[in-house]
């Protein structure tokens, strides 16, 4: 029997002001959402809204992404395509790859690859993921799926900021914005840094929930240069002394 | 010679999950953004982009705000119409309206006002607005403007928080985003008040540039009555014992 190819789905977006930083360009945080949303309609488009998803008794939580970024990036104004499509999953685990690329597919600006479970969200129990939630993604069943780079510990803390989180943090699927966290993660470094320097890679790992109210404490190393020689810096954030989620970041120079 | 209409503009936008707050709408501070960027498309569509306005020495800075918000409000995924159009200008004042409706335009979902002046960005004095940068937009000249309503003075301060201005509130014209001022004066009311009301009305007047690195204080009255019964509060944003905002926002009860 021929296998179903992945469905990939695909939409565009016109890159609004808002988006951009001062560097002219969409932080980190508004690519992670951008993919977030273009996940949320592929979804939808398959029947399968957050209302669907939550009728099996639980929700997609991600836990981790890995990201590579081109030395081009769009800039505001930009009309871009948001890409999506299931890669593999298992019986716990569903792996998503995600794209934004110039109008033209002439560059591939962000390449994005997310791990997801599904879990129970009052007791955050991990629960196996129902077939009709991942069945007409039309992802390879795989026992074993491909690994993401892992975040490196962080030895030394060079940068450090308090965040309260705030209401506005919060979206409409009523939990704290995943991608809020690289805004949290990224600020210590100031304005000197992150006008000066671009992303080139990104590997991200969430570990704790964190909620409305509490106040999170983002640790940043000092730059250093990894095996390959480049500029990589390793980002934590802390609640209550626990480990939320751990980063380590590669950049341009 | 007969006067030529003001020149309406209209684009469609397509909500996002990360544009809607805990409510599923859209929050105050990403409506606002969204009427910034129809104008900033306006004025690209008539040759006016920020290179353009700047190269005659200056830039478009708010002053204040005046909006009304329907009951109804758009969800996330929905399609809406932005809008925009110049309403009246004079030496120095241009009156600019904006509209939030729905797509079939059976609901206005918000009518703003807003009130910018030309300003050397460098010495943060007014200069008298070019005509080059107004004329393309047709709205009448008039020696005086419509008045917005006005905040009213924050008398007593029942909310109150600090908010450290960020790296990511600056966006990617190289100021904070004026819209980041409506987060920090909302955010001091708390989930609950703001998961159970819904902003009817909002005026708001800007003081003082708020810049990134500045710790700004949000201070919000207790709410209550106006004189036609309607549940009120007072907001001020408040940089080094300056006031840098005010607001007055009317609530559905």
């Amino acid at each position: 029997m021929a296998l179903k190819a992945p469905l990939a789905y695909e939409t565009k977006h016109h890159l609004s002001y808002y988006e951009c930083d001062a560097t002219g360009h969409p932080s980190l945080s508004m690519l992670i959402s951008m993919a977030v949303q273009v996940s949320e309609e592929h979804g939808n488009s398959l029947g399968l809204d957050t209302a669907a998803i939550q009728s099996y008794g639980g929700g997609w939580v991600i836990t981790s992404y890995e990201g590579s970024f081109a030395a081009q990036q769009p800039i505001n104004g930009e009309e871009v395509i948001l890409g999506t499509r299931a890669i593999a999953n298992n019986r716990f685990f569903a792996l998503r790859e995600f794209w934004i690329q110039s109008a033209d597919r002439q560059v591939e600006y962000v390449r994005l690859t997310g791990l997801f479970v599904y879990m129970n969200l009052q007791t955050r129990h991990l629960m196996s993921i129902p077939q009709a939630v991942i069945e007409p993604y039309h992802g390879p069943e795989k026992k074993r799926l491909p690994r993401l780079a892992k975040a490196r510990e962080l030895k030394d803390v060079r940068f450090k900021n308090d965040y309260h989180v705030r209401f506005f943090d919060i979206d409409s699927n009523r939990h704290v914005n995943n991608a809020r966290y690289f805004d949290w993660m990224q600020d210590p470094l100031g304005a000197e840094f992150l006008t000066h320097h671009q992303l080139k890679h990104m590997t991200m790992r969430y570990e704790k929930e964190v909620r409305y109210g509490q106040t999170v404490t983002s640790e940043i190393s000092s730059p250093y240069r990894n095996e390959n020689g480049e500029l990589t810096t390793d980002h934590r954030i802390v609640v209550d002394g626990q480990l939320a989620a751990a980063s380590t970041m590669i950049w341009y120079e």
